[in-house]
Protein backbone atom coordinates (compact mmCIF):
# COMPACT_ATOMS: atom_id res chain seq x y z
CA UNK A 1 0.00 0.00 0.00
CA UNK A 2 1.38 3.28 -0.95
CA UNK A 3 1.32 6.36 1.79
CA UNK A 4 1.09 9.92 0.48
CA UNK A 5 4.35 10.49 -0.34
CA UNK A 6 4.79 7.28 -2.46
CA UNK A 7 1.82 7.76 -4.18
CA UNK A 8 2.92 11.47 -4.99
CA UNK A 9 6.47 9.89 -6.37
CA UNK A 10 4.13 7.43 -8.37
CA UNK A 11 2.25 10.49 -10.10
CA UNK A 12 5.22 12.68 -10.74
CA UNK A 13 7.78 9.21 -12.43
CA UNK A 14 4.86 8.16 -14.74
CA UNK A 15 2.56 10.95 -15.72
CA UNK A 16 5.20 13.66 -16.13
CA UNK A 17 2.69 16.77 -16.58
CA UNK A 18 1.88 16.34 -12.83
CA UNK A 19 5.09 17.01 -12.25
CA UNK A 20 5.37 19.55 -14.81
CA UNK A 21 1.83 21.46 -12.15
CA UNK A 22 3.65 20.27 -9.56
CA UNK A 23 0.88 18.49 -8.01
CA UNK A 24 0.95 17.92 -4.30
CA UNK A 25 -1.18 14.98 -3.08
CA UNK A 26 -1.95 16.43 0.10
CA UNK A 27 -5.17 13.66 1.33
CA UNK A 28 -4.00 10.28 0.02
CA UNK A 29 -7.55 8.17 2.13
CA UNK A 30 -9.85 5.24 1.03
CA UNK A 31 -12.63 7.86 1.44
CA UNK A 32 -10.66 11.39 -0.10
CA UNK A 33 -8.40 12.34 -2.09
CA UNK A 34 -6.77 15.85 -2.46
CA UNK A 35 -4.73 17.36 -4.63
CA UNK A 36 -3.11 20.72 -4.55
CA UNK A 37 -1.47 22.77 -7.62
CA UNK A 38 0.93 26.30 -7.33
CA UNK A 39 -0.49 28.67 -9.75
CA UNK A 40 2.54 29.60 -11.09
CA UNK A 41 3.26 26.96 -13.18
CA UNK A 42 -0.40 26.71 -13.95
CA UNK A 43 -1.23 30.22 -14.91
CA UNK A 44 -2.87 31.83 -17.94
CA UNK A 45 -2.65 34.91 -19.82
CA UNK A 46 -5.15 36.43 -17.11
CA UNK A 47 -2.84 35.68 -14.32
CA UNK A 48 -5.44 32.87 -13.31
CA UNK A 49 -5.73 29.47 -13.14
CA UNK A 50 -5.44 28.09 -16.54
CA UNK A 51 -9.00 26.13 -17.39
CA UNK A 52 -6.95 23.13 -18.65
CA UNK A 53 -5.17 22.66 -15.59
CA UNK A 54 -8.30 22.98 -13.61
CA UNK A 55 -9.97 20.29 -15.50
CA UNK A 56 -6.77 18.26 -15.75
CA UNK A 57 -6.15 18.15 -12.40
CA UNK A 58 -10.10 17.38 -11.44
CA UNK A 59 -9.41 14.36 -13.75
CA UNK A 60 -6.73 13.06 -11.89
CA UNK A 61 -8.38 13.55 -8.30
CA UNK A 62 -11.38 11.08 -9.62
CA UNK A 63 -8.86 9.08 -10.95
CA UNK A 64 -6.99 8.98 -7.72
CA UNK A 65 -9.55 8.16 -5.98
CA UNK A 66 -10.81 4.87 -7.93
CA UNK A 67 -6.59 4.17 -7.90
CA UNK A 68 -7.28 4.20 -4.12
CA UNK A 69 -10.29 2.39 -4.01
CA UNK A 70 -9.00 -0.22 -6.77
CA UNK A 71 -5.59 -0.88 -5.04
CA UNK A 72 -7.06 -2.37 -1.93
CA UNK A 73 -9.83 -4.51 -4.00
CA UNK A 74 -7.31 -5.29 -7.09
CA UNK A 75 -4.01 -3.92 -7.81
CA UNK A 76 -4.21 -5.40 -11.25
CA UNK A 77 -7.59 -3.53 -12.21
CA UNK A 78 -6.96 -1.14 -14.71
CA UNK A 79 -8.81 2.58 -14.22
CA UNK A 80 -9.43 4.73 -17.15
CA UNK A 81 -11.88 8.06 -17.54
CA UNK A 82 -14.95 7.35 -19.33
CA UNK A 83 -16.73 10.78 -19.14
CA UNK A 84 -16.60 13.80 -17.39
CA UNK A 85 -17.89 17.10 -16.91
CA UNK A 86 -17.19 20.59 -15.54
CA UNK A 87 -18.91 23.53 -14.24
CA UNK A 88 -16.30 26.24 -14.08
CA UNK A 89 -17.62 28.84 -10.59
CA UNK A 90 -15.42 31.41 -10.43
CA UNK A 91 -11.41 32.15 -11.39
CA UNK A 92 -8.63 30.97 -9.19
CA UNK A 93 -6.18 33.93 -8.01
CA UNK A 94 -3.72 31.74 -6.42
CA UNK A 95 -3.22 27.97 -5.20
CA UNK A 96 -5.83 25.45 -5.37
CA UNK A 97 -6.40 22.46 -4.88
CA UNK A 98 -9.07 19.16 -5.97
CA UNK A 99 -10.94 17.17 -3.31
CA UNK A 100 -12.92 13.74 -4.03
CA UNK A 101 -14.61 12.73 -1.30
CA UNK A 102 -16.81 9.21 -0.80
CA UNK A 103 -20.18 10.65 0.30
CA UNK A 104 -21.94 7.60 -1.43
CA UNK A 105 -21.29 4.08 0.31
CA UNK A 106 -23.74 2.69 -1.07
CA UNK A 107 -22.59 3.49 -4.84
CA UNK A 108 -19.47 2.36 -3.96
CA UNK A 109 -20.39 -0.88 -2.49
CA UNK A 110 -22.58 -1.66 -6.04
CA UNK A 111 -19.61 -0.62 -7.80
CA UNK A 112 -17.37 -3.27 -6.16
CA UNK A 113 -20.78 -6.01 -6.03
CA UNK A 114 -20.19 -5.24 -9.77
CA UNK A 115 -16.52 -5.26 -10.44
CA UNK A 116 -15.89 -8.86 -7.97
CA UNK A 117 -18.63 -10.69 -10.21
CA UNK A 118 -18.09 -9.29 -13.90
CA UNK A 119 -14.33 -7.86 -13.23
CA UNK A 120 -15.63 -4.29 -14.87
CA UNK A 121 -17.42 -2.03 -12.92
CA UNK A 122 -17.77 2.06 -13.86
CA UNK A 123 -17.91 4.54 -10.46
CA UNK A 124 -18.82 7.97 -11.16
CA UNK A 125 -16.94 10.36 -8.46
CA UNK A 126 -17.14 14.07 -7.67
CA UNK A 127 -14.64 16.68 -7.54
CA UNK A 128 -14.61 19.80 -6.09
CA UNK A 129 -11.82 22.41 -6.69
CA UNK A 130 -10.98 25.24 -3.94
CA UNK A 131 -8.79 28.10 -5.01
CA UNK A 132 -8.38 30.31 -1.89
CA UNK A 133 -11.24 28.39 0.07
CA UNK A 134 -13.70 29.09 -2.29
CA UNK A 135 -15.19 27.25 -4.34
CA UNK A 136 -14.50 27.07 -7.86
CA UNK A 137 -15.50 24.61 -10.15
CA UNK A 138 -17.48 21.51 -9.47
CA UNK A 139 -16.71 18.40 -11.62
CA UNK A 140 -18.65 14.89 -12.30
CA UNK A 141 -16.36 12.02 -13.84
CA UNK A 142 -17.42 8.50 -14.78
CA UNK A 143 -14.55 5.91 -14.07
CA UNK A 144 -14.18 2.15 -15.49
CA UNK A 145 -12.35 -0.10 -13.63
CA UNK A 146 -11.33 -3.58 -15.42
CA UNK A 147 -8.75 -6.56 -15.68
CA UNK B 1 -4.08 39.82 -36.45
CA UNK B 2 -2.02 37.15 -35.08
CA UNK B 3 -0.95 34.53 -37.39
CA UNK B 4 -0.25 30.78 -35.77
CA UNK B 5 3.22 31.03 -35.25
CA UNK B 6 2.85 34.10 -32.98
CA UNK B 7 -0.30 32.50 -31.76
CA UNK B 8 1.81 29.25 -30.61
CA UNK B 9 4.50 32.26 -28.85
CA UNK B 10 1.22 33.68 -26.94
CA UNK B 11 0.00 30.35 -25.75
CA UNK B 12 3.90 29.64 -24.62
CA UNK B 13 4.36 32.69 -23.19
CA UNK B 14 1.34 33.08 -21.14
CA UNK B 15 0.19 29.77 -20.21
CA UNK B 16 3.26 28.17 -19.04
CA UNK B 17 1.39 24.63 -19.19
CA UNK B 18 1.06 24.93 -22.72
CA UNK B 19 5.02 24.33 -23.19
CA UNK B 20 5.37 22.00 -20.77
CA UNK B 21 2.45 19.95 -22.69
CA UNK B 22 4.28 21.36 -26.04
CA UNK B 23 1.25 22.44 -28.05
CA UNK B 24 1.62 23.14 -31.50
CA UNK B 25 -0.53 25.21 -33.37
CA UNK B 26 -1.31 23.84 -36.53
CA UNK B 27 -4.57 25.43 -37.93
CA UNK B 28 -5.33 29.12 -36.74
CA UNK B 29 -8.53 30.87 -38.91
CA UNK B 30 -11.72 32.16 -38.22
CA UNK B 31 -13.69 28.75 -38.82
CA UNK B 32 -10.70 26.32 -37.88
CA UNK B 33 -8.38 26.06 -35.10
CA UNK B 34 -6.14 22.69 -34.78
CA UNK B 35 -3.61 22.02 -31.54
CA UNK B 36 -1.05 18.99 -31.59
CA UNK B 37 0.46 17.34 -28.39
CA UNK B 38 3.46 14.68 -28.19
CA UNK B 39 2.49 11.86 -26.34
CA UNK B 40 5.95 11.78 -24.64
CA UNK B 41 5.78 15.10 -21.98
CA UNK B 42 1.64 14.10 -21.46
CA UNK B 43 1.93 10.38 -21.01
CA UNK B 44 0.63 8.02 -18.42
CA UNK B 45 1.22 5.06 -16.80
CA UNK B 46 -0.44 3.00 -18.84
CA UNK B 47 1.50 4.29 -22.00
CA UNK B 48 -1.32 6.22 -23.13
CA UNK B 49 -2.40 9.74 -23.21
CA UNK B 50 -3.09 11.36 -19.61
CA UNK B 51 -6.26 12.13 -19.86
CA UNK B 52 -5.53 15.10 -17.88
CA UNK B 53 -3.97 16.72 -21.09
CA UNK B 54 -6.86 15.55 -23.33
CA UNK B 55 -9.16 17.52 -21.23
CA UNK B 56 -6.49 20.40 -20.80
CA UNK B 57 -5.91 20.42 -25.03
CA UNK B 58 -9.57 20.07 -25.63
CA UNK B 59 -10.54 23.00 -23.29
CA UNK B 60 -7.90 25.13 -24.99
CA UNK B 61 -8.31 24.46 -28.23
CA UNK B 62 -12.62 25.71 -27.63
CA UNK B 63 -10.67 28.95 -25.95
CA UNK B 64 -8.56 29.30 -28.90
CA UNK B 65 -11.13 29.10 -31.33
CA UNK B 66 -13.45 31.51 -29.17
CA UNK B 67 -10.33 34.14 -28.76
CA UNK B 68 -9.89 33.68 -32.62
CA UNK B 69 -13.37 34.61 -33.27
CA UNK B 70 -13.27 37.50 -30.69
CA UNK B 71 -9.99 39.02 -31.70
CA UNK B 72 -11.57 40.28 -35.18
CA UNK B 73 -15.10 41.29 -33.18
CA UNK B 74 -13.65 42.53 -30.29
CA UNK B 75 -9.83 42.26 -29.45
CA UNK B 76 -10.52 43.48 -26.14
CA UNK B 77 -12.86 41.04 -25.19
CA UNK B 78 -12.40 38.79 -21.98
CA UNK B 79 -12.66 34.76 -22.96
CA UNK B 80 -13.78 31.75 -20.39
CA UNK B 81 -14.41 28.58 -20.43
CA UNK B 82 -17.65 27.92 -18.50
CA UNK B 83 -18.58 24.59 -18.68
CA UNK B 84 -17.64 21.38 -20.84
CA UNK B 85 -18.25 17.81 -21.20
CA UNK B 86 -16.37 15.59 -22.52
CA UNK B 87 -16.57 11.25 -23.72
CA UNK B 88 -13.43 9.46 -24.03
CA UNK B 89 -13.65 6.93 -26.79
CA UNK B 90 -10.60 5.19 -27.22
CA UNK B 91 -6.77 5.28 -25.60
CA UNK B 92 -3.95 7.37 -27.90
CA UNK B 93 -0.93 5.70 -27.76
CA UNK B 94 0.70 8.25 -29.81
CA UNK B 95 1.15 11.87 -30.33
CA UNK B 96 -2.61 13.92 -30.41
CA UNK B 97 -4.22 16.84 -31.95
CA UNK B 98 -8.09 18.41 -31.04
CA UNK B 99 -9.96 19.89 -33.59
CA UNK B 100 -12.31 22.76 -33.10
CA UNK B 101 -14.30 23.58 -36.08
CA UNK B 102 -17.49 26.42 -36.58
CA UNK B 103 -20.19 24.70 -38.16
CA UNK B 104 -22.82 25.94 -37.09
CA UNK B 105 -22.98 29.56 -38.76
CA UNK B 106 -26.40 30.58 -37.57
CA UNK B 107 -25.60 30.00 -33.69
CA UNK B 108 -22.15 31.79 -34.20
CA UNK B 109 -23.98 34.85 -35.37
CA UNK B 110 -26.58 34.99 -32.40
CA UNK B 111 -23.44 34.99 -30.49
CA UNK B 112 -22.28 38.02 -32.17
CA UNK B 113 -25.44 39.54 -31.91
CA UNK B 114 -25.53 39.19 -28.43
CA UNK B 115 -22.16 40.16 -27.92
CA UNK B 116 -22.64 43.62 -29.87
CA UNK B 117 -25.80 44.58 -27.98
CA UNK B 118 -24.83 43.57 -24.04
CA UNK B 119 -20.77 43.01 -24.67
CA UNK B 120 -21.35 39.91 -22.93
CA UNK B 121 -22.27 36.71 -25.02
CA UNK B 122 -22.61 32.89 -24.51
CA UNK B 123 -20.75 30.58 -27.39
CA UNK B 124 -21.17 26.51 -27.56
CA UNK B 125 -18.29 24.81 -29.45
CA UNK B 126 -17.39 20.86 -30.14
CA UNK B 127 -14.36 19.92 -29.99
CA UNK B 128 -12.50 16.55 -31.01
CA UNK B 129 -9.45 14.71 -29.99
CA UNK B 130 -7.82 12.32 -32.75
CA UNK B 131 -5.04 10.23 -31.94
CA UNK B 132 -3.28 8.46 -34.95
CA UNK B 133 -5.98 9.91 -37.35
CA UNK B 134 -8.62 7.95 -34.80
CA UNK B 135 -11.48 9.92 -33.37
CA UNK B 136 -10.52 9.40 -29.30
CA UNK B 137 -12.42 12.10 -27.41
CA UNK B 138 -15.63 14.40 -27.89
CA UNK B 139 -15.90 17.53 -25.86
CA UNK B 140 -18.34 20.10 -25.64
CA UNK B 141 -17.71 23.51 -24.43
CA UNK B 142 -19.82 27.02 -23.32
CA UNK B 143 -17.09 29.87 -23.36
CA UNK B 144 -17.91 33.74 -22.47
CA UNK B 145 -16.84 36.72 -24.04
CA UNK B 146 -17.76 39.66 -22.09
CA UNK B 147 -15.96 42.86 -21.57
Amino acid sequence: MMEKEEFEKFLHDKIPMTKAMEVRVEEYSPSKVRLAAKLEPNINDKGTAFGGSISSLMTLCGWSMAFRIMVEEDPEAQIVVQKSSINYIAPIRGDFAAECEIRDEESLEQFLCTYRERRKGRLKLGVRCYGGGTLSAEYEGQYVAYR
